[in-house]
């Protein structure tokens, strides 16, 4: 839009506001999944978006660095956050004496990358992420309890057809070093992790390009192909005959995790071991999650996350092993709206507009006050325009009830209740007016 | 707190974040205003925290200014928010073919300002804000409704003792020119602001020093001196014999005001007339807004606001009335610990531990569920260790329930709930268990 000698409005490229009916949808899957997160027990906690650059910095390389919104402000050199795992770090480090493990957090906010704009890219997003951390030591059921929760949340946010994946990096680990390839590791799996985007050629032509033999690719592709139930899958991985013995851990482990998964009441379909999925981070030491919509695969993971051995040793002397998982709802709610899978409606909490008819306000308002104390959002039309725009207001905005007040309805105690979408008018009592109100609500 | 080679990870000077405990009472307080602003059919929005640095400074001057956090990326002179109502102005500016008006918003984030550190003073801090923006007009019916809001507001966060003041500006413009120091109002007005907390004789002093003559100093005292019930107030100012036609449009906006907010259902002791209140920015034109609770009068104002005449001319060439408040959440907070006048309870939104005592998980694992899916939070204790560290956990984190599964109550399908505050024990079917902690919820 252009105006004369007006300043630019549009948001910086890569940031995204919402208008209100959308953002009405977005806070109502923000607060979707932190009643999920809660009912689980999980603790909110709420750390700056400003720190000090070191604090963020200390764990982070290359890319990441890159993308970091950083500046000096006086002599004090800063960063804004660019994910919720390094604040908690620091967080359980400062307040560890006062914190009671296993510490289950949620936090859900703002994170900024600085990437180069792109579709689907954000360069300011929300996560919702939990983490458990125990203190030296937390049990593997924990590593279960996970794909409960991303269940519980997906099925409350409306989806019906979503598959957890889930692997376990200890396979991967033990693999490369039976294979004598660990110093690529990383790069392999980044190079799997792209398998079902770049295809099988593809992945086989990156690692041959980091020099791994034909024959250890051929054990890798043998490795990843594994197919069938869970059964199947944990059968072939002891077949594979690699004797290493975190390999041999790393397949104990996904059998109880998988085994286990079934009895937290999530269903087989829901919910499959995936050795494709490696996520690439060095980060990851166990178990890894990730979570597509069946309905679009395109979209990639939805929810991913795992397990790692120690969350904050740059910060202090204590073995903090911890499990977690992260959605990107930004990104999440933008590929959905995109493919017209979400349902926008109401552009106002409002459910009844009050239209008053006479110069006295106070029955009006007297109605407002009641409806609002039943928890009926209410709003009163207070400008003097015809009934003819307050009722165009109340069609623009979907509010679904409008009630004309007038020295007819305060005489006789009887309200015209208008259902705008029906078109169709009925009288109420006042109470009968609460009760349909209340009832309409649910 | 001192580590070997640790990097420090206390947050910077201003920057705060709560222990679990006091972050669930914080929560629990933001949901409330939310719940209120959505109750009276606000809308939510959610602007970026980084926005052009032209656009936040577009009306900025002098002290803030120098408070902003700014910086560049790249080639972008980029600004942290230093309140949430100039991103409303550009908000409403580039939606505006889309947004219908009266547009009744409201926002809740944080926002940044680079302050010297001082006690009760934050760099980042939470403001919950409302605002009524009309297109070329708004009716001064929506000044009236704002104090019926702040009333909900407070007696919803537990305040039974606060008093909203209430003023309007056209006063002390009318006032002003009436004596032919207008030049000097803004100043005027800052120095009336610190009336109560400096004192009369220092005010005195303070008018003096901006040239105004004994006389003018006179009639502004006898202005803002004025005490008395509303009505009493209002024939003051009748009889003060200012022929001005701002100062009686005054009169007439604030005796029409005070008149409507009776009838809002808000009792008389919580909203009085203070014509000491100034809110001196040049921004507000009309009805201003302070709110004082009671028991806590050194906390100063936790919500104010008013009546301004063009939210966005900087950005559009529309007039844009508005009216609105702000609740500054994370100050208002912090006093209110500091006093002792917040309780603190549990560290977790968990209700009942589930110690599973057997080594099949199934039947906790079953309760858990069934036990979420009524809304119940729920935690089972994973870990293999013995269940006095289970009940250890419990009481530190004040969940209120714990409930022990063997084999024995698997088989008769009653469970013992153990009372963790009462440390009673009682028995109980599966539906009776379900209704006991659904009740205890409410």
């Amino acid at each position: 839009m252009k105006r004369n000698k007006k300043i630019v409005t549009e948001t910086l490229s890569g940031f995204t506001e919402l208008l209100p009916a959308e953002q009405i949808v977005f806070n109502t899957m923000l607060d979707t999944i932190r009643r999920v997160y809660e009912n689980f027990g999980f603790v909110p906690i709420d750390t700056p978006v400003l720190e000090r650059a070191d604090v963020l910095l200390a764990k982070a390389g290359g890319e990441t660095e890159k993308q970091i919104y950083q500046f000096k402000k006086g002599d004090t050199d800063l960063a804004m956050r660019f994910d919720l795992t390094i604040p908690l770090a620091r967080y359980v480090a400062e307040h560890y004496n006062e914190l009671t493990f296993p510490f289950r957090r949620y936090a859900i906010g703002k994170v900024y990358r600085g990437e180069k704009p792109q579709a689907g890219r954000f360069r300011e997003f929300y996560q919702c992420d939990i983490d458990v951390i125990g203190d030296t030591n937390l049990d593997l059921r924990f590593d279960a309890e996970i794909p409960s929760i991303i269940y519980m949340i997906f099925r409350e946010l409306g989806f019906a057809k979503f598959t957890v994946r889930i692997n376990n990096r200890k396979l991967f680990n033990g693999l490369f070093f039976e294979l004598g390839v660990t110093e690529s590791s990383t790069r392999i799996m980044q190079s799997i992790d792209r398998l079902e985007k770049n295809g099988i050629a593809a992945v086989q032509k990156e690692l041959k390009a980091l020099d791994l033999s034909a024959k250890a690719i051929e054990r890798i592709f043998d490795f990843i192909e594994l197919k069938g139930s869970s059964k199947d899958i944990i059968a072939g991985l002891r077949n594979l005959g690699i004797a290493n013995a975190q390999f041999k851990e790393g397949i104990e482990e996904l059998s109880e995790v998988i085994e286990l998964i079934q009895q937290f009441g999530v269903p087989k379909s829901n919910c499959v071991i995936d050795l494709t999925i490696a996520r690439g981070l060095d980060y990851y030491t166990g178990t890894v999650y990730e979570t597509r919509l069946d309905e679009y695969p395109e979209i990639g993971s939805v929810c991913s996350g795992g397990r790692y051995e120690n969350l904050a040793s740059q910060y202090i002397d204590k073995k903090l092993p911890g499990v977690g998982i992260s959605i990107g709802l930004t990104r999440l709610f933008d590929q959905l709206c995109k493919k017209g899978a979400i349902k926008i409606g109401s552009a106002t909490p409002t459910k009844i507009l009050i239209i008053p008819m006479m110069d006295d306000l106070g029955p009006s308002l007297k109605l407002a006050t009641d409806l609002r104390k039943n928890g009926i959002p209410t709003e009163v039309a207070f400008g003097k325009e015809k009934a003819k725009k307050h009722l165009g207001y109340a069609d623009k905005l979907n509010i679904p009830f409008v009630v004309f007040i007038g020295e007819t309805e305060v005489e006789k105690g009887i309200y015209t209740l208008k259902n705008m979408q029906a078109g169709k008018q009925e009288e109420f009592s006042h109470k009968e007016l609460l009760f349909k109100l209340r009832h309409h609500r649910e």
